[in-house]
């Protein structure tokens, strides 16, 4: 019995494409004699769709589209995601009524669910956690049961698919609905209690994460083993943005056998058609071993081959073919040019060096380095003259009337330099070229505003938003080691001390740089940002105290007192830091440029902060002026 | 029987402070001889506190200061809003367990709710859609019902206050509890069916709106008649933010009798403790007199109103007290510079003209007299000599190795400009006045991303953003009529054709200015945005085939077919704009300052948008393809 799982590209809200996408699978998996093909969850109108659930003409185009699948199920059974429309029915907010939705489609037209009295399957579980805010647009299985006064299991039947004339029964799910673990409701578990089945599906539209792949893999195993169903999943691939935030779908859509067995389908981050020759009987797929297992990526690689992809489409579907990057020399820019060229080639990268009287010959050399390595085109623009005139403007300025006169202090000083560089010279360069330009900022710049608005903040893409400056070098290093095997990144900018380079006070030659101590602070972060449950200078102050700070946020052994000896400097640094974080750091942050997702938590949509919140709790109030007294 | 409420100012997410303000609220009222005492919904914590209700630090926060004010309920009741929390039990996302709760302090100590077992009344209802998101947050009581197997009735019961030697009941619901029109329960229907009530109160956190009054008071006025049941709204004031986007609370608590009478408690955006002689046999507030009732606003006024409130909430809380604004004699800039002035003062609000070749003397000349007219400080910066050495640079630029070089097009050049006066001169300029700079994009504009990115996009807030072009202009009217009563905003600005100058083909002298036609534009801009169901070019190009488009839009009749002659000019037009809108204006606005909301609907995240998806219907390219055939 041949099932085909198709993982393909999901484009949001682009109904047209994505028809025809699944229009070219359906064709091949009839080619290869499949009876039934599975599509991943809303593989149809896209999943991370923003507010255009509201356009009634949106909805009508994906109804449209629904039925155009639908006549394509001669002779092979379709199961698809899409959206399910009740229009008589309204969601809580009054608009039209949505459901999250599987469709079966069978001889030419779409099957109904009998149970929910509608020609589709619903959605149980909705995640309104991270990214996601399912209840914001659609109603769900446990809803309509209380809405129709009964229990969920009365609003489902599995898929009967006549397979090789036996009647099959597909159990279905849609993605959060097997990770119920904090859920009262487990449809897996209750659908396979009330009904046979001979396999499941899980159909998922479900962003990628470094470390996503083992957490999917141990709850989808567990569904499995506890209530001993088969269980295929299936995932989308391709790039949908939330706003500001893009994350990539990895697919890995996979088999789960109750015996403990779980088999690789489609591969990591790929476009696949993958026809499969299912035994029911013996739950298990026969021709297996043509399916390679997906080796255990290690954490650069994971997060080369996630930023690559993620990079590559966003560029396509923005139409973007080149790109201009401000190249000072450091390790950032560095990589950010290494990662563009791998995506579009190097002779659509253009590498611009900006210097100042304050720049070294080491960065300077280290930047057209760079460029010869990888074969980038190259040019440099002297900010001097520039940043001169600005600063006269500014010194004979004069206001009428006025209590007060322009001051230039070193902050104002440095800024103007930032500027002059992003938002004067790189943004006219790349509009020149047709290109754009890219922000290089790290995650953890970008959580303390180490950065100047439209100055290094600007760009078209954060392409290493979600890296930490310890991953920054971790990714060069990998790239240099295991992806050119040789230096292309050069030595210089590795080994240089990372410097914005905008006074003496930055000197690279006399070893100063960042006020960041990155050993320490990209733990201390981190710990505000991806920790389940949000660590703040309270928890941190706390965990000081008591000589467990280094184990809470991660960082090396013995690290914490060697760099704050008494209580009073460790409260200086944390709370310059948390003021910056939650103060300066959110407003450069709504104005930053959209960011590539890898982590668990990226900024953006997934990170909801105020402008002009810094808070410190009673309790870390009292601990400190215990501390200090 | 003397109750009080207190329509608090209310920050986001600090405990402490909104303490203090609870504190002085409950002894003002002691002093009256109130014996209960009623505050808005999460009056401790703040309502729109982003993910900060992922720290456990903050949750411990809530509960020492609910601690704190359940002690300060000797000789008179309290009911607050304040956030309940479960520490034994989790959220659907594996948190801790939290409600968006109701608080009942009495004789120095917490109420027990006997039917829900816990120290505080429940939230049924969540909003999760507009700029809402309670589902992310918090668990409800019709999840909790589910998770008892009972029924939402089953939790609930009213909260007892002794007064006056006699038992009063009083019902408690929490704002979207009232607006239940679209869910299948009601608690207020269930609540007063079920039980005996002396009358409810609704503790709210609702945001304002322009003619939202309206509907709150439809709204409760149905629920109070329909069941027989007085009710006292107690809504807050002041602004919280939702990250980009920044909402006034107009407070505009009230009471409503069953027999059809509205009072205002509190009035409109003021911070205001009431004391009510509530005769509860009569139900009905004795001393009602001295309630003024709110007069109806004008549009113009509930604008003038509210932007100038949230500004000045916005400059309190981000402690900024000089404001530089880019004054081009347009009306933008000249409505923006009223606003601040009103707020700042005007020696607070420094007025820089940048004029080029491209500038007329009739907008220099308006720039200059609107600072005299205001008395703001004054200056004047040319860029022509900045401009052409960015020209210089760029014409000289050369990339070695590189299949391009630089071309200068007029939107290059255009652009030079706008970061050159935005990125470099007011940036600088405000930083060295120790200020910051203004956004002064209208709603119009930001629509379809008419503006430079670093350029004339940049600033710290965009206090025009909420408001299309035609509101601009009613609302410049409205101060110089209404509340200067002579000409502050020069009559020059006014009548001058909407340009940008900069470049001969937006010479205002020959009448040349903006591509858009803000008659129509505006009106056509709305319809994609503000309908509840959201029109797109379908909609428009049926309407238009129809000759019902300025029906389905609002703007002025028998305008479109004057404007578009034939179908295919009228296509033309809206893809361009459909094209802008979807295309690079969602771009630019996910790097736009904060913004001002007023409307039901403003940019940022109550407009939830992809960046990079341009979609046409099926149904509309067919429509088209037949009309240009």
């Amino acid at each position: 019995m041949k099932i085909a799982i198709a993982q393909m590209r999901v484009l949001s809200a682009n109904c047209k494409e994505n028809f025809e996408t699944i229009k070219k699978n359906i064709e091949h998996a009839r080619e290869q004699n499949a009876c039934l093909i599975v599509f991943p969850e809303m593989s149809l109108p896209g999943y991370f769709n923003g507010d255009i659930w509201e356009q009634t003409s949106f909805l009508k185009d994906c109804e449209f589209y629904n039925k155009k699948i639908s006549e394509l199920s001669k002779g092979i059974d379709i199961i698809f995601g899409s959206i399910g429309i009740d229009w008589k029915k309204k969601n809580e907010d009054g608009r039209v009524r949505k459901y999250n939705a599987v469709f079966h489609a069978q001889n030419g037209k779409l099957k109904n669910n009998k149970k929910a009295k509608y020609p589709f399957w619903i959605k149980a579980l909705m995640p309104n956690y991270k990214e996601f805010d399912d209840s914001r647009h659609f109603f769900d299985l446990r809803k309509l049961a209380l809405e129709r006064d009964c229990k969920e299991i009365d609003l489902y039947e599995p898929i009967s698919v006549k397979l090789e004339n036996k009647n099959i029964k597909v159990g279905v799910t849609i993605c959060e609905d097997g990770w119920s673990q904090d859920y009262k409701f487990s449809p897996f578990y209750t659908f396979s209690h009330y009904y046979k089945h001979d396999f499941f599906v899980n159909l998922s539209c479900s962003p990628f994460e470094v470390r996503k792949q083992e957490k999917r893999q141990s709850v989808f195993y567990n569904e499995c083993k506890k209530n001993n169903i088969p269980i295929f999943y299936v995932n989308c691939v391709g790039i949908q943005n939330v706003g500001k935030t893009i994350y990539g779908f990895d697919g890995s859509s996979s088999f789960y056998n109750p015996n403990g067995e779980i088999i690789n389908l489609c591969g990591f981050f790929k476009e696949k058609l993958s026809i499969i020759d299912y035994d029911y009987e013996k739950k298990f797929i026969n021709n297996n071993d043509q399916f390679k297992r997906l080796n255990s990526l290690s954490h650069a690689e994971e997060m080369q081959i996630s930023i690559e992809y993620i990079i590559k489409k966003c560029l396509e579907e923005w139409n973007i073919k080149r790109v201009v990057i401000g190249a000072s020399g450091g390790i950032d820019s560095a990589l950010s040019a290494v990662l563009f060229s791998r995506v579009l080639g190097s002779e659509n990268v253009y590498l611009v060096n900006m210097p100042s009287k304050f720049n070294s010959i080491l960065t300077i050399n280290a930047a057209q380095k760079l460029a010869q390595n990888l074969k980038c085109p190259f040019a440099s623009i002297g900010i001097e003259e520039s940043i001169n005139q600005s600063l006269d403007q500014l010194q004979t300025l004069h206001f009428e009337a006025a209590n007060e006169q322009p001051k230039i202090t070193q902050l104002v000083f440095e800024n103007i330099q930032a500027r002059d560089r992003g938002g004067r010279i790189l943004a006219a360069v790349a509009q020149s070229l047709g290109a754009v330009f890219s922000c290089n900022a790290n995650k953890t710049e970008l959580t303390v505003g180490y950065s100047t608005l439209y100055g290094d903040q600007a760009g078209f893409l954060c392409p290493l938003a979600d890296l930490w400056k310890h991953d920054v070098y971790n990714l060069a290093y990998f790239y240099n080691t295991h992806v050119f095997k040789k230096e292309i990144i050069p030595k210089e900018s590795i080994d240089v001390v990372p410097s914005a380079e905008l006074s003496l006070e930055h000197n690279v030659m006399e070893n100063k740089g960042d006020p960041i101590i990155y050993s320490y602070h990209d733990y201390l972060f981190r710990s505000w940002i991806e920790q389940w449950e949000r660590k703040t200078p309270e928890d941190c102050l706390i965990a000081y105290v008591n000589g467990t700070l280094e184990n809470l946020i991660g960082c090396e052994k013995d690290l914490v007192r060697k760099l704050f000896p008494t209580a009073k400097d460790f409260i200086k640094d944390l709370e310059r830091w948390w003021i910056n974080f939650t103060g300066m750091g959110v407003f450069k942050r709504m104005q930053a440029p959209p960011l590539v997702a890898i982590t668990s938590r990226a900024y953006g949509f997934d990170m909801r902060e105020q402008v002009g919140r810094v808070y410190f709790s009673q309790a870390y109030l009292a601990l400190k002026n215990k501390l200090l007294a």
